[in-house]
């Protein structure tokens, strides 16, 4: 199986499971809706893909997307495929169109979900991977044995870059180790990525001298491959430490473009992930979506945070985290760091640090910070003192005893 | 409204919809879960999104997705959002940003979808948009006032390049105009893209000094951005008049790279696209995602075909044709030339002509043409005369009296 590639899948259909399986093997490689004499033999064996399992798990009486072949009952079943290597070599975007393709438009299907994918080393060898990953953040950041406590630049567009310095300023001497853009703020006319850039990273590198330890800011330079590049570069040459790029926005072709030139930890956002995934028999599940940012270089990965805001439930974030922490391949782990967000304060740490098992994560909280009652430096007190409980067993209700600024955020969020 | 980017909904939420728009105006701009000092009322009217209109279209008694807040009944509303330019700037990456986002995995919706977008002036004049397009696309293949009959090499992939040459050779002698790669077919190690293309090349100038006519070849040159521009060259020096990509394995920032690059019409393969479209309260229309598209420099567009092998509805299909016939702008129209494919025979060429009322469009038949039962000489004659009979109002079963390849295409075909 080492040259072979191969994907599960999740699967409805008003047929037989088997045959819905062959139809999907064909779709994605020799086959057409004609049986066509140039299909030989020979053909198939070297290059058409593979059925390697069918497990049919359930039956339901209801379709779940409209639009395929009327039946009285629906079979659900795991489905896996391979291909060979040789159809394709190790390129992502052209992995992208084998495994996805086409298929969840096919008549056969009520339901299609990619549920994970298996890539031979060469996959590895010939794509970026990150760079800088969980040890190189750490490194940068100088944090260890903890996780980075975050924040997000709110309200996300509005602020100039003098505003955007300003609250830089304020977060810089609350002592938080992370900040980012918005991903809905990159390069507009009101707020010109360069005037920003400029404007953050000489408050981050002030702040940097006094206290030995520098901020680590993801600037969001989604845009054209050009303007990424250079973008980049300005940030490296400021002093920068991190990038930040919108997965769904740039694409594949796009974010392998930056990270084969990034000098620096690509911080890699999901927005419009809704879109990939929602619907629970259609689309993407994030254990298969990540390892493709992974192997295209993303150093950081958006997973959603425990009770968040958003329709997703803790047990799909946690297992998307664990996955981003989960070795690709034993030659290659290409760990990501997984970046808990979306409605986070302090109340979140100690769920977040017992259900993953680990503190290799960036825990952001935006609102959760600058609106701390008592502001954004006793915001970032109450994450880190929040977290400090966390790691050491202690119950978020005892450790607030000793310090107002938790208790505030108790206060606060506990609604 | 001139420099204030629109784009419409369809939403299904729990709550009343004016609020549920509300929180996507503020979720897309400068809201956030909790009120922030910091914004103010000057930085709401300078930098939010608004609410331009909210129309209650219908009342469902179950959610269309899972995860959101439950209730008794949910409202299906049309909402209208705008944004400044200014949070942006005329960049497509960012636009989808901005658009898409976080937006689908709220939980106050139990669906949500872009239905349309519209966009200032700074937008097309600042991207590429198609470089061809309808007018480049007919001068270039030499075919006027009737569509382009067009095939794909099938198998879709196992042929190694001196076999693709071998086929192509075969469709220059059936005198077909167009011919694509399948987008399973790239630059694998089983036939590499260069090998392939000069030995295609080759064979299609050859026919050319023959016939005076060059047929248009779309190869796929999907992969990083580098490798495609490099490709591309390859193809632009054989003499070669058409690349293709798969716009979703690529992504915005790499087919913009390409397009700002290219020389040659470049034909957009929308593979993957049932992922984001096939819930019908989940995802994209296709009249909002092809906008992107063209603005990113897409010439050919796919649709999918009249009675094809996929669940799309024919209406469906025919309004995104329609879509990519349609200006962006006044003066600034972009138009893409739509591509009809999937299970297309000459059976399908009456009523696309009807229903499309234009003959601005290529109409591509893989095994419609490889299939023929007299081979696919006879194949392309039959689609050829179909279409002649079509645009002439001839009942196609007249045609096919004075056609034995059209008469025989109905037989193996109607079925």
């Amino acid at each position: 199986m080492s040259d072979r590639i191969e994907a599960d899948y999740l699967i409805e259909t008003p047929i037989d499971p088997a045959d819905a399986a062959a139809v999907m093997a064909g779709e994605q490689s020799s086959g057409t809706f004609v049986k066509l004499a140039s299909e030989t033999p020979e053909l198939i064996e070297r290059a058409a893909a593979r059925v390697q399992h069918v497990e049919t798990i359930d039956t339901v009486a209801q379709p779940s997307l409209p639009g395929a072949i009327a039946a009285q009952s629906y079979a659900v079943a795991k489905v896996t495929l391979s291909w060979p290597l040789e159809n394709l070599g190790p390129s992502l975007p052209n992995l992208m169109a084998t495994i996805s393709g086409n298929l969840f438009e096919l008549r056969q299907f009520t339901g299609l979900r990619i549920l994970d994918l298996r890539v031979p080393a060469a996959f590895t060898s010939h794509n970026p991977g990150p760079k800088f990953g969980i040890e190189g953040t750490r490194r940068l950041s100088g944090v260890h044995k903890r996780p980075l406590i975050g924040t997000i630049i709110k309200p996300s567009v509005g602020l100039d870059p003098t505003q955007t310095a300003a609250m830089v300023a304020d977060l810089a001497e609350a002592g938080v180790d992370f900040i980012k853009d918005d991903e809905l703020q990159a390069d507009g006319p009101a707020c010109p990525f360069e005037d920003r850039a400029r404007a953050v990273m000489e408050v981050i590198n002030l702040a940097a001298n006094r206290t030995g330890r520098k901020i680590m800011f993801a600037f969001n330079l989604t845009g054209e491959v050009d303007e990424m590049r250079r973008r980049h570069d300005l940030i490296r040459d400021l002093g920068g430490t991190c990038v930040m790029v919108s997965l769904n926005s740039v694409g594949l072709s796009g974010m392998l473009a930056l990270a084969r030139h990034s000098e620096l930890p690509i911080h890699a956002h999901r927005n419009g992930w809704g879109y990939l995934s929602r619907e629970p028999m259609l689309g993407w599940s994030y254990v298969a979506w990540q390892k493709f940012w992974r192997l295209a270089g993303a150093d950081h990965m958006h997973v959603n945070g425990l009770r968040n805001k958003f329709c997703e439930a803790d047990e799909s974030v946690i297992r998307s985290a664990r996955a981003c922490l989960t070795p690709l391949r034993p030659e290659a782990p290409c760990l990501a760091m997984p970046v808990f967000s979306s409605a986070q304060t302090p109340l979140q740490a100690a769920e977040t640090c017992r259900q993953l098992g680990s503190a290799d994560l960036i825990h952001a909280a935006g609102g959760g910070i600058a609106g701390h009652p008592h502001g954004a430096a006793a915001g970032v007190r109450a994450m880190r003192a929040a977290w400090d409980a966390a790691m050491n067993g202690i119950p978020i209700g005892e450790a607030a005893r000793g310090n107002p600024a938790l208790a505030a955020a108790i206060k606060a969020f506990d609604q």
